[in-house]
């Protein structure tokens, strides 16, 4: 009887409120607030653009318009890499962008994107929400005025696109070889030539011989670039980027500022955004990957154990050089190490001992 | 100039909006309302309760308390398994459960959780979020009035205590073990005498000799249960079980009947939650299999290849079997097929060959 009676509370209440719904005029009445967001990709690039362009839609959608977010695509409103300073002075609320475009202000940025032979896209989820990541980040963000939160990540890579077969440690000697930043570092002292080109002009550096070989991200954005065109060897793991961090960052004064349903809701959209741009990076780079091998007849290589090794070995030498720098730098590089180190722990029982299991040849369905 | 006009425009209209802030007092005027949640885990359980709990002050908080949801733990208002029926009927509003509690409803529910040597987590949400299973799931909750939506994950599990060690098939012939669901089945086929009992039951169960062994979830939960006391051969990996979602279930009639920002509001705080979980099991899973195996000395075990292909072929019958029922029952099963096998074609180059990569002999950091 009693439980019937809470029963018919709840639900009367229910009806009663019901009438309320959304909200939408009392939102208006109240007034809106239009916050600029910038990003470091073209607007409506596939995976980065179009997630920055649903994160704004989320917020503006689940504040019922209370805030609503406007996106400015690279070079629509800053050129790319200003906005961090853009940002962080208060002329746009917030960037959506990898950190580390931002070594140039913190080598430790880096890490909150990610490193060589470092974290995995659950790793960092796991560093940065409950294994101290996110105070880190924070203290590194609020020095520039700057509050940072996960929203996306590409998941697992590619190692790239070789012209010539890589056999061993030799055949990267001098090697042109587009890669940006930490992995470039590791390939420079592996002998390769490694170079940064933007986005638009590799393709035809690729084909006029200016380099012979390029990563890119995944089997999805590459696909669209057409490197198979050119160049036939597509080269795995992707060891320089095992997981690469989407983060939104806000204008730290703005942050503060808001009522904790705002600052709730724009948590919320970035850490779904999380989960949703990681699937859909999956989903996307395993049809793409079909057609560039069945399609296109791409030749798919794993790099041999001495590369890897020897990858893996100059990896740590230049992160730890990364997070050498100031006290924080060192804390955060202290802190991303034991996460990196307890993440492997598990995983060599957990999630890789599945894989490798599921891997083994039987049968499971017709 | 005109750039300088637009960031002033910006600024300005934040500073004016400023004032309505989050908007506590209108929201109350509005009115609130109560939504009812039942679990399938005691409050505040480890990992599963917990998340129960955060998912419900996430709801309220972005929603600055028009919707307040009361968390009611397994038992406090309903017997855990009457959830389904009370939410369907709208007694409830929503439970929060593993979506394999209900195969007595339809099998198919269990391609929602976990099916053995099926999905990992974050292949779960690229089925879920990109491949078609949001679809596949609304046409089957619907049938039931209900709405779900992937709220958590646990991430790898473990396969198991084990007393006697596993060096072959032979080993599983009579072993009474404790596994529910599919797993069970799996085993049963494979000679074991597999058997259900409740969370509580086991540790007596284990210590009287009553049982042989049990699964019960990873280092985390299963050190807190104290199961290393009795049995001393933990075994990996967790075949039955590779990355079991959490579901939010709602009363669908509720659903339609909410507002758009209310919905996002939900949604985002499940796919939150679905991030946030996974990242906690992760961190306490890595955390506890250290003082399992440093303090407490437990064996870890790798079930042997001869052993885990059997798993994996029987796997695969027993899953065939769970998704040949009813049109839709077969409509979802091939749609878990085809994402199965574009998520390990794609791991296969990507995560996974990342993971080997990562796990060769080098030295990374001091």
């Amino acid at each position: 009887m009693k439980r019937r009676q809470l029963l018919k509370a709840a639900l009367g209440g229910a009806v009663t409120a019901a009438a309320a719904g959304s909200g939408a005029a009392p939102a208006l009445a109240q007034g809106r607030r239009e916050l600029s967001m910038v990003t470091t990709w073209p607007r409506n690039f596939p995976g980065l653009g179009t997630s920055a362009e649903r994160l704004a839609r989320r917020i503006t959608a689940a504040s019922d318009g209370t805030l609503e977010v406007r996106v400015f695509g690279a070079g629509e409103r800053l050129a790319p890499f200003d906005s961090f300073a853009a940002v962080s002075r208060g002329e746009v609320d917030m960037y959506h962008a990898h950190e580390h475009y931002w070594v140039g202000q913190s080598p430790a940025f880096a890490f909150f994107a990610a490193v060589p032979f470092g974290l995995t896209a659950t790793e960092m989820n796991a560093w940065i929400y409950w294994h101290g990541g996110q105070a880190l980040w924070d203290e590194l963000g609020a020095g520039h005025n700057i509050k940072p939160l996960l929203a996306g990540n590409t998941g697992a890579q590619m190692g790239g696109w070789f012209g010539r077969e890589i056999a061993g440690l030799e055949d990267l000697n001098g090697l042109r070889f587009r890669i940006p930043g930490l992995g470039g570092e590791v390939l420079r002292r592996l002998g390769a030539k490694a170079v940064n080109l933007p986005g638009g002009e590799i393709f035809p550096a690729l084909q006029s011989g200016k380099i012979d070989g390029t990563e890119w991200l995944g089997p999805w954005n590459d696909l669209a670039f057409g490197f198979h065109r050119v160049v036939r060897n597509y080269y795995y793991p992707g060891f320089h980027e095992p997981g690469t961090a989407l983060a939104l960052g806000l204008n730290k004064k703005l942050w503060d500022g808001l009522g904790e349903s705002q600052r709730q809701i724009i948590s919320h959209a970035c850490a779904a955004e999380n989960a949703i741009t990681l699937a859909e990076f999956d989903t996307m780079n395993a049809a793409a990957l079909e057609i560039l091998t069945y399609r296109h007849g791409v030749q798919l290589r794993r790099l041999p154990n001495e590369v890897l090794r020897a990858m893996g070995r100059t990896s740590g030498e230049v992160v730890a050089e990364f997070g050498a720098g100031d006290p924080l730098s060192k804390r955060i590089y202290r802190s991303f190490i034991k996460a990196r180190k307890a993440a492997i722990g598990w995983s060599k029982y957990g999630q890789r001992s599945f894989n490798e299991a599921r891997a083994l040849r039987f049968k499971y369905s017709d």
